[in-house]
Parts: C-alpha cells; sequence; structure tokens
C-alpha cells in the first residue's frame, strides 16, 4: 500500500451509493503533508512532461492542485463551476455532469489563461464517471493546448470513467485506485498497482 | 505600497460596480509565489496566536488558506456552500449573503472538525459587505472554539464590513484595503497602513 493508499484504508470510510468520505483529509478538512506528498508525487510522475500550467476544478481540487503547481513552479488555474459576475469576456465552456451533487455543471475558464502554447497537468481529487475530467480536457482542447496528462488522487476503479480516458490516450495517474468497496464492513480493495 | 498592493495595481483591473478583477493572480489563475508570500505575512502577523486551525471558504479562499495552514503547521478547512450528499452527520451551518454570485448561500462546516479547543485563524480573499467573514465567525462560535483573527487578501475599505467586524472586536489583517477606485480611469487608492 502506498502512502496514500493507508491513509485511505485509516480514515476513509465508505458510505452506501459508493460513496467514499475522505472529508477528514482531503475534502473537507486538508491534511496539508499529506497534499504535498501527493504534489511531489505527481511531480515525479509526469516530471518528464513540459507543464506550463496546472488545470483543476473547483473546489476540492483546489489544494492538491496548488501543491502540484508549486512543485513545477508554473500558475494553477481552476475551472469555475458556474457564471460569475467577476468572469466576463470569452470563455471555453464545458458541460459536466456532477456525481456527488445529482446535477450538471456549467464548467468555465477564461481564455486568457490558456494559450496554444500551453502544456497542462490536469489535476483532481476523484475520478469516478469522468465527466469533470473530460470536461477539463475539452477545455484544455478547445484552447489548442497540449493535455500532458491528468493526475488523479482516487480513482473508482469500478467506474468507468478512467478506463474511457486511457482508452482515448491520455495518460492518467492516479495515485490510489478503488477496486471495490463495501459499506456493510467498510473494506476497501485497492488495485495492484506498479511501484 | 507593499508587494500585493503594487499587483493589484499592476494586475487588477477595475469594473463598473466595484468590481476588482484580480482572475490572473488571485482567483481564477493563481500565482503560487504570491500567495506563499502572502502566507508568510499573514503566518508572521498573527505569529503570537496559539493557531490550531485555519477556516476558509469555498473556493478562491482555499489556495491561499492551503498556504497558510503550511505556515502554520494545522490543518486547513474549508466551508462548503451547499450541501452535499457526501456532508452527512451533524454540521455547523450559517446563511450568508454573496456579492459576487446575488444570492444567499448555505454555508456549512462538519462538527467533526472544529472544537472547544480550536484556535482558529480564518483566512479569505476579499472582504466587502462582510457576510462571508461574518458567517465563518458565527460557525467557528458555534463550535465554541475561539476566533483568533480574521487574515483577508483585499478589503474593499469603502465597503462596511471591515470596519463592523473590527468594531465588534475581532482582529483583522487586511493585506491591501482599496479606499477607492474608478472604473473609467482604472484608478485604485490603497489606505496607508502601517509597514
Amino acid at each position: 500500500m502506498n502512502f496514500l493508499e493507508a491513509r485511505i484504508a485509516k480514515d476513509g470510510i465508505v458510505k452506501e451509493g459508493n460513496v467514499l468520505k475522505v472529508d477528514s483529509f482531503l475534502n473537507h478538512q486538508m491534511d496539508i503533508a499529506l497534499l504535498d506528498q501527493m504534489a511531489a508525487e505527481f511531480h515525479q510522475r509526469f516530471s518528464n512532461k513540459p507543464i506550463t500550467k496546472v488545470l483543476t476544478i473547483e473546489a476540492s481540487g483546489i489544494a492538491i492542485a496548488c501543491s502540484v503547481a508549486r512543485c513545477f513552479g508554473v500558475p494553477m488555474v481552476f475551472a469555475k463551476k458556474t457564471k460569475s459576475i467577476n468572469l466576463d469576456g470569452d470563455m471555453y465552456v464545458a458541460e459536466v455532469d456532477s456525481f456527488t451533487h445529482k446535477k450538471k455543471n456549467t464548467v468555465i475558464v477564461s481564455k486568457k489563461f490558456l494559450s496554444p502554447d500551453d502544456h497542462v497537468l490536469i489535476i483532481d481529487d476523484f475520478l469516478a464517471n469522468g465527466c469533470a475530467l473530460q470536461g477539463l480536457i475539452s477545455i484544455v482542447e478547445s484552447a489548442e493546448a497540449t493535455v500532458e496528462g491528468c493526475g488523479i488522487a482516487i480513482e473508482k476503479g469500478f467506474q468507468d470513467g478512467g478506463w474511457r480516458i486511457r482508452n482515448l490516450g491520455y495518460h492518467v495517474e492516479s495515485l490510489a485506485i478503488i477496486e471495490s468497496m463495501d459499506a456493510s464492513t467498510g473494506a476497501i480493495t485497492f488495485r495492484e498497482q506498479e511501484a
């Protein structure tokens, strides 16, 4: 078990409906040392890529993405979920479904912050059905920028998002892939990954 | 001018309706080195307080709050704006108005993450009418924890939130206080603060 799998096994809580609560360390209360350790791991896994920008989606991706951007010495951009009066001008837009909130979100990134010269590392906390990630990929490609890869904290391997996105040729690195989980016992099984 | 005032003067854009856009470095694209410099400044200003937790509100407060939490070596908790199916159990709740989005938000923090032993530093990117900050203060006090202070990146000094909250006895430190701004000329005047 790597450090993140160990932390999920220790502090993650399995709920009915394939919900994994990691709110004590990853998406409500944040363990900063853990974020930095995850960021160092993403930095190592994508160290051969000429990353110019880290892209994520609000809200819980922001903390991890900031740490990753610090490792690469590049800016972080977060996609916004609703149209704000502060966000005028031209924007890249994608529609995404949210598993957690059971609704459609419009996701936007200002055109000022992505250009064809950009080599983008996309970061998010969860990958399940892949809709959020596909929305971010579509935004990067609308900008004619390059998707260098996707770094995910926790992938739900029993949903097909990771399979679909890898199948499209994208380099997806997930620090922990959950093969199965059982709300009645709290047991979580991780997919074996190469060290 | 301090480093943040200088950056606002250089890259901030004044829009009609008292809107200041800082989306190129603070709340859409994030300059990580600037965040870390702001965090170091907050750490210095609150260094005599026994901070155990940093609290902010999603989404744009998260990045600054993470950097501040790293400086203090404590966890960061961010308040959530909508009720998520992943957030069950008991929660502290506050109602806040949003200036930017012209709507009311329900803000929640899980009771697990604030206790009477906590000494909380509240961090946010903007302070204008003070509704968000008052919501966070009310959540900390519902938990019978101690509000040790509020660290704000940019305060709109021509709105009364800062005045009201200082008047209630809270220690508010704003790195930049805007006295006035003019959308027709783009001019921004900062309040003189002690160095």
